[in-house]
């Protein structure tokens, strides 16, 4: 307990939840890590689509880059609208479910947790290829670098959101105010004709042309920069007051940073001609060749690591919001529901920490293996999320209504084109994982909802006819020693006008002989029976005998008391009660049958 | 439960035991095949150590072989002595503690718990040799033909004695016939002159002289031919009457056997000029040269890989046999007291499996790696009870008693003198493991035992004065649903003058409004407290209410009433009883506070 109390600190109190609420820089900090964390891969996943038709295809990422800033600008416009309509927490599950029903809210339910648990993997793959860039020695303790980072995170996330906030404000304004040196050294080292230092350009083979699919392909794996701009809808509840203004502001300064950011180092990339190399990220190369490679260079690397490993910070907020919802509608397991005790959905953030750590270690912390499952959930919840948006419209009208309408349907055609090119140019790199994976939550989700409502149906008391009087029980005590323990347990449960038949089990006559000679003492006149047991097992006749009493008293009940000893020691325990756990396995399911262990606690010696 | 009874058979009644005794035949067969088996290895072993000073050192493994065979007839004259005077079986574990005292008792005791355990491994690893020696591709899965064969072993052996006898009488008489065979037609071969095909042996560097120390070394490793000769002295009680002529009967032929067998080996390898491989064994070379390669080669190899693997059946009688003996010694787990309801120790076979299954896994199924830490614990153990029946023969007396007693003496200081050869030899060679073990396995026995002594103290009703009036108990329900579950435990518990206090921690204020409504219908008059919880947890509220209830009551109980719902389906109990769980393991060690599961079963739907 003290442990715990160390580790996460005091309990907060519900009537501080007010309290809690962040600032607009906080909350920038907090929930745009995730969004503006991808510049830090989203322009080399461009061109490493690109490099197949050959550096000279890399001007076409000035373009695909411009397309994707473009759909930024216009998936802001249209979360600005859901977050006034859906002060308390807009995301895409709650948009689709009002307004276009349970499906199409269970599939933005479904793609939207799968997607936080990818932003952690990837996140924190990339955080780590950011150092292992810098210090190439650590490359073959990546999977291990990754797992600490997620448990760090889980270990903050537990502790709260605002002192959260505190220890991940930092290291994003560091990152923005790094990366924008780095632009603007670079663009004006470029400018000024200041020659720099660049590893040589490796031979590129051309594989295939500059096809439409190429450009399409390279435009699906831009988007990736796009992936976390829907967190600040998800969070409006933990911004202060008035909570949807400034929300709406944090939304619009995070997309002027993050395209801002995508653009130039795109741009940059261009000027210097960088090619993506395998043992070196392409921000590295950039910052190296902007900075000129002393100290401030590896401050960089620094910063970019701790912006991505902080990313996953933002499903760390947004994946047990998003459980404990589902939960609450009953499609996940009740007890996802709950706040713990320092105010965080404690469930959902060991659970989100686990899932991601497995993905790390069957991935092997390879940031290019998981990217391609990674924008497809992102993307399909974003259009059911403006799909929405647009039905809202629909049916409440209101003012201006038809531009709102337009703005919106603007943002669902823009993603719902996204989607599908995702989903056709991925498909064979890792998208059809997500393919599957989406129906097998849906079906979980039914089947969970479905087995509370019959559990509800069971046991409601609607019809239910209460019998007259209380069962009867009969207790049933195995003695297979006479000792404190068991004095203990019969005076627990003696009392006047209670059956109680003391049984042993007859495994060795010299033993039995004893047991008998010390009951007759000590059972205050109950009588000891004996159960013959030919294979010299003790619970086949003790089963038969409590079967038989059972069957006795029709509509009564067996009360088993078991005399437990619990020793001092952890380890002691393996000495003990082998029998006991035996004999409780073995009623469990049975009807009518009742478990009381009596403990005797032995002190230390 | 049928599973279990295809699997392993219907139980045994105890008043069968004597009708699952052994003749004659079967019984060489069962105890005789870890002895005869270590022929397998026993000569390469000796050359392995004498190919240091060159193949010219060769012919020395004569002498070395007669001495150990010397040494078999001292140990057999010496242990039919023991077969007469411990008819109920003479371990070296009842022999040292009853002549010499507790503490060689338990040294003799460790150290053949650790000699069987490595006698599985050492047999399986060198009976997945003789096959992968005819069978090259196979060498890569030794470790998983390994584990198989110890799972069928265990299979064998949880069915019992008698059956498992049948099993294995058949490879130990192919065994012993097929490598007569090998030796009369080796042997013919060699007398005749005729031409046999030999690999050409490779050129073998001299290391170092023949020293006294490598002559030591050499003897040291053929020693691991006599391990398991002890096997007979432990099972007498597996014979049929009269138990003790027919062991000794027995015991005198498993030595001839063996003693014929492996100077025979010794003695072709020298004619033959056969030098030890790493790619095949000596055995198969010798074999393969006798028998012309042909069919009859590989039904010898296919002989010696079952006898090896039968050989490790040795252990599992003699291991869960002598944890049974110690156990009821005080010195392990009770649990391993016990037969099973097939006659046999199941716990311990099931541990013996487990140990060996690990070793495999841990030296990767090489046979030389294990076979340095396998025979020291064998000879200590002779030594300690060859050295308990001198003492006998002082303490007692009796017709010829000083011939005797001058057998089991020169038994005692042969044993002796090879325990120290063993010890100095092969310390580095991996002897200084069982050095270690064994003190650890010492404290480990009298730390059981002092625990076990210390509870049945603690737990005595010597001194116990027993309250006048049995202890009143205070139920307390906590209640977090109202329904049939509720109700049921609620009935269940409820008794004219007993105290019930219900309790609902309010973590929701409409969900407690509710509750106390509902409360209100079905809670037959008892009032409903409310425990306010202002960091919204249900456990610290409740737990500090039952302290409160506890201390209300001096010397008096609390019994909390849980009702559980149990699914119809496994997986569903994941989606229940959280907080059930979590209230048990929060008062499991509190005193005087007791839990009382009511269950309340789904139905399926």
């Amino acid at each position: 307990m003290w442990f715990k109390r160390w580790l996460l600190g005091r309990p907060i109190a519900t009537a501080q939840a007010a309290h809690e609420r962040l600032t607009k820089t906080v909350a920038l900090a907090i929930f745009s890590s995730d969004a503006l964390s991808s510049v830090a891969y989203a322009t080399e996943e461009i061109l490493l689509v690109l490099v197949l038709a050959g550096t000279s295809a890399f001007h076409y990422s000035i373009g695909i880059s411009l397309a994707i800033v473009g759909l930024l600008a216009i998936l802001t416009a249209s979360y600005r609208q859901t977050i006034f309509v859906y002060p308390a927490g807009g995301g895409a599950y709650v948009v689709s479910k009002s307004n276009l029903g349970e499906l199409p809210g269970l599939v933005a339910g479904a793609s939207l947790l799968i997607d936080y648990i990818l932003t952690v993997a990837v996140s924190v793959a990339a955080g780590v290829a950011a150092i292992t860039s810098a210090v190439p020695e650590l490359h073959d303790h990546r999977v291990a670098l990754g797992l600490l980072a997620i448990a760090i995170m889980i270990w903050a996330n537990l502790r709260g959101v605002r002192e959260a906030g505190k220890l991940f404000a930092v290291p994003t304004y560091m990152f923005i105010g790094t990366l924008g040196l780095v632009l603007v050294m670079g663009l004006g080292k470029a400018l000024l004709g200041v020659k720099v230092d660049l590893p040589a350009v490796p031979a590129v083979p051309v594989v295939e042309g500059v096809t439409l699919f190429l450009l399409l392909r390279a435009f699906s794996s831009g988007c990736t920069a796009l992936t976390g701009v829907e967190a600040i809808s998800n969070g409006i509840p933990a911004f202060k007051e008035p909570a949807s203004q400034n929300a709406a502001a944090t939304m619009t300064w995070m997309a002027a940073i993050l395209g801002t950011l995508f653009l130039g180092l795109t741009a940059l990339a261009n000027f210097y001609g960088v090619v993506p190399r395998e043992d070196e990220t392409l921000i590295s190369q950039i910052s190296r060749a902007a900075l000129g490679g002393g100290l401030l260079y590896y401050f960089m690397q620094l910063a970019t690591m701790k912006i991505l490993i902080l990313a996953a910070n933002t499903s760390f907020n947004g994946f047990p919001r998003l459980a404990s919802m589902l939960a609450q509608d009953g499609f996940l397991p009740r007890q996802m529901r709950h706040l713990g005790d320092r105010l965080v959905f404690s469930n959902g953030i060991v659970l989100l920490g686990g899932f991601a750590a497995l993905l790390l270690v069957i991935f092997r912390g390879d940031t290019h293996a998981l990217i391609p499952l990674y924008a497809i959930g992102v993307f399909l919840s974003f259009t059911l999320s403006q799909a929405g948006m647009v039905q809202h419209w629909r049916d409440q009208k209101g003012s201006g209504w038809r531009k709102k309408l337009a703005i919106n349907l603007s943002g669902a055609i823009a993603t719902g084109v996204a989607t599908l090119v995702l989903a056709v140019t991925k498909f064979t790199h890792g998208a059809w994982v997500v393919v599957v994976l989406l129906p097998l939550f849906i079906v979980m989700f039914r089947r969970i909802r479905w087995h509370y409502k019959m559990v509800d149906w069971q046991l409601s008391l609607d019809m239910y006819e209460r019998p007259p009087t209380p069962p009867r029980s009969t207790f049933v005590m195995p003695i297979g020693e006479v000792n404190r323990a068991t004095v203990l347990a019969l005076d627990y449960v003696r009392q006047r006008g209670r059956e109680i038949r003391a049984v042993h089990v007859d495994v060795d006559a010299n033993e039995t002989a004893r047991i008998k000679e010390e009951w007759a003492k000590w059972g205050v006149g109950i009588p000891l029976e004996t159960l013959p047991s030919p294979y010299r097992s003790f619970l086949p006749p003790l089963l038969d005998y409590i079967e038989k009493v059972r069957e006795e008293t029709p509509g009564g009940w067996v009360t088993v008391v078991l005399p437990e000893v619990l020793p001092a020691r952890w380890w002691e325990t393996l000495l003990h009660n082998q029998r006991a756990l035996l004999i409780k396995a073995a009623v469990l399911f049975k009807f009518r049958v009742i478990i009381t262990d009596v403990p005797y606690h032995l002190g230390p010696y």
